[in-house]
């Protein structure tokens, strides 16, 4: 009914307004605020273009700017092969190419007391693709999922989207970040339909032992929930603690393992993942689950044809020496980072990463002035030092930091020189 | 309240069992039944095996299998040189790689009164992506949006997932398939946020002359709604009327334009799409709807690096040449298609395409027999003639079925001769 006022004749002419009014518009904008993506850009965008070192980025965990990070020769030959034989131009079945299917199921089930077949393998564009399939499969009104604090925020993300309920179990700093297995079994209820666990852990850098990972299957087999098992990280583990897949304990409860070649091959923009069924008992077969997943799939983009095809290529083909050469940097920069965090009054590292890229430090506000918490941390360090970090509340931990180490070495020594100094800046004089 | 009975102690055990019962999970199967991607795998397994001809695929937009529809040499090239430089294995930034948002938007707005800039441009895996998030930003509770009839299901399949009501306006074979704008304007309402045109029109094969593009948009404009134009099959005609893009109204309506290598490169496996918004006004930005599918895209994995380094690349250097070929095989294909279509007395062809890879037949019932609808008419001829199409109850049109001539022009005449057997042998003996 118009009624003669501007504004309003004015906001009847596009019918989306009245939708999506400014107030929406802001809390929409406020999931920006929680992908990895967003914050790195908005602290990127403080930095002091007038400050003429180098920018020192350990904010994402994407090495790829670094020439010591170089992914296998044989993964862009393969990629150039299939491209080149002109057979893997047309479009895909929705899970993906056969071959490849059965590629990574041997690749994730090497170790298994049971073989994993084509059919339990579903390529995605990428982890992120694999996380959103899921969490909207399990979606239901009033469903609740358990996730890792800190953990990696694109499931929450995606969980608003689906409007799944999250609720946060506590990874324990003083435990080496195990799962407080106490409050994850007082966090579940009937509505709860699954847990996420990272292994190895982004963003802790840690990596859960055998027994551990058995004695979460076990609290989940009797919460009655299943497990989502980001194992985006497999493989990279350079301390004592040997990566364990947990689709090893799928007898006791169904595992569905997220994987890619992202991190391991340092590919993250070739956009190639997997969603695994670990389920040796058929539960989520019966349960209508992956016919679920399926049905989804076929209304969702699956990964170039040709970059499927090139799969099991650069399985076969890359050679130990890749794989070794790699865990030595990062072993190296692990060992760089926890040392010289020893020289860092403010800052506390509490473990030492034993895998993945990343890991957690907290900060000490009783040694520092003029900085109220993680993220007025991270924007003024952008501004002063030209070293970009991701502030922990993006993880769920607020006042701490995320730092990403796997960088050139002499990178990382002058980030962490810059800290020091930023540190030493904003020390307390009274402390 | 366990209750000693064995079946409801069977379903406590998983949680998830209580959010998805048996019923739930053939309602979400049946999504798949409005997929093209599903009907199809549906009607490959018809196929009898003991048929020792070849299958005629005539289903798919998909023609990578014939010889004559080879992408050009310059593709794969622009691939391989992206993956061998070693520049491009880190994360994109969300819209994409400025460079090739530039080369789309030159593209795209090529014949426009006015310029497009790289930030008008979203790279997305694949058009099925664009369609994906385009549908998920303007969902809203109570909102709808109007789609063709026949159209391309994978619309209706996202709108059901963000609960986005859907409404059909009416393409009219009488009129050469141009939208019955009365029955467009009787449906929307003050919920009604967007309609879809697909053009040059997927399933119909027509192409929307300027004049009735503009009566679309000032519909569009009066109705307060914006138009989602799919040129998915740009530049792709080749009968009298030209490709006009509807971004060429956008000052009359803002545009948003999805599109996509697939077709006109006949790469449709390599997932490469974009979002367009043409918007010289800027109303899609002051109303948030760009800010919108900025978050969105945060938390959605994009094409990969490389491929997107490609783009301007192959976007460059394709010879005219492949167009014109391609243009010339496919005219030839539809006339092969609409002139023997007269000789089979159950169809009729209404309107001879002009553009894209495919068109809409209608099945006279008065001249078979033993044949219920368009779903039995293409499971039977599977069946039987090893032929494959696709009922047009997948895209709207009941006992219709959509054809794919694009092929190569000895299958499309085999195809032809086995439906017309088909046909005969199931001509009602009474006609």
């Amino acid at each position: 009914m118009e009624n003669g006022n501007g504004s309003m004749a004015a906001k009847k002419k596009w019918n989306y307004l009245q939708f999506h009014g400014k107030e929406e518009v802001n809390e929409e904008g406020s999931a920006a605020g929680i992908s990895v993506r967003g914050v790195y850009s908005m602290m990127l965008s403080n930095i002091n273009e007038e400050d003429e070192r180098e920018v020192v980025r350990l904010c994402r965990a994407d090495p790829t700017d670094f020439h010591c990070f170089k992914t296998t020769q044989e993964a862009p030959h393969a990629i150039a092969e299939a491209v080149h034989s002109f057979r893997f131009n047309s479009y895909a079945p929705s899970g993906g190419l056969f071959e490849a299917r059965r590629a990574v199921a041997n690749l994730v089930s090497s170790d298994f007391p049971y073989k994993l077949s084509p059919e339990n393998v579903f390529l995605t564009v990428g982890c992120t693709e694999a996380i959103n399939i899921i969490t909207t499969v399990l979606a239901r009104p009033g469903a609740n999922i358990l996730l890792p604090r800190p953990g990696y925020p694109q499931y929450q993300a995606r969980a608003a989207f689906c409007r799944l309920e999250v609720r946060y179990f506590d990874l324990l700093p003083e435990r080496g970040w195990e799962v407080d297995l106490d409050s994850l079994e007082a966090l579940a209820d009937d509505n709860t339909v699954a847990m996420v666990l990272i292994n190895p852990s982004n963003p802790c850098g840690n990596v859960f032992t055998y027994h551990h990972l058995k004695k979460v299957a076990e609290t989940a087999k009797k919460l009655g929930i299943f497990i989502i098992s980001d194992e985006v990280y497999a493989h990279l583990t350079f301390g004592s603690k040997p990566y364990v897949a947990m689709g090893a304990f799928a007898s006791i409860v169904p595992i569905i393992t997220l994987g890619s070649l992202s991190k391991r091959w340092i590919v993250p923009g070739w956009r190639l993942g997997w969603i695994v069924t670990c389920d040796p008992h058929g539960i989520l077969q019966d349960l209508g689950i992956v016919t679920n997943i399926k049905t989804y799939l076929q209304i969702t983009s699956n990964p170039p044809t040709f970059v499927q095809a090139a799969i099991p290529q650069i399985l076969e083909k890359t050679k130990d020496d890749f794989y070794t050469k790699n865990l030595n940097i990062m072993k190296e920069a692990a060992e760089i980072l926890y040392d010289r965090c020893k020289d860092i009054p403010c800052l506390t590292c509490p473990h030492k990463p034993e895998g993945t890229m990343t890991t957690m430090i907290k900060i000490d506000f009783s040694k520092i002035e003029d900085i109220v918490d993680d993220v007025d941390f991270c924007v003024k360090l952008a501004k002063e030092e030209s070293v970009v970090l991701l502030p922990g509340v993006t993880v769920g931990l607020k006042n701490w930091i995320r730092i990403t180490y796997v960088v050139d070495p002499c990178a990382l020594k002058e980030g962490l020189e810059r800290i020091k100094s930023f540190g030493l800046r904003h020390a307390n004089k009274l402390s």
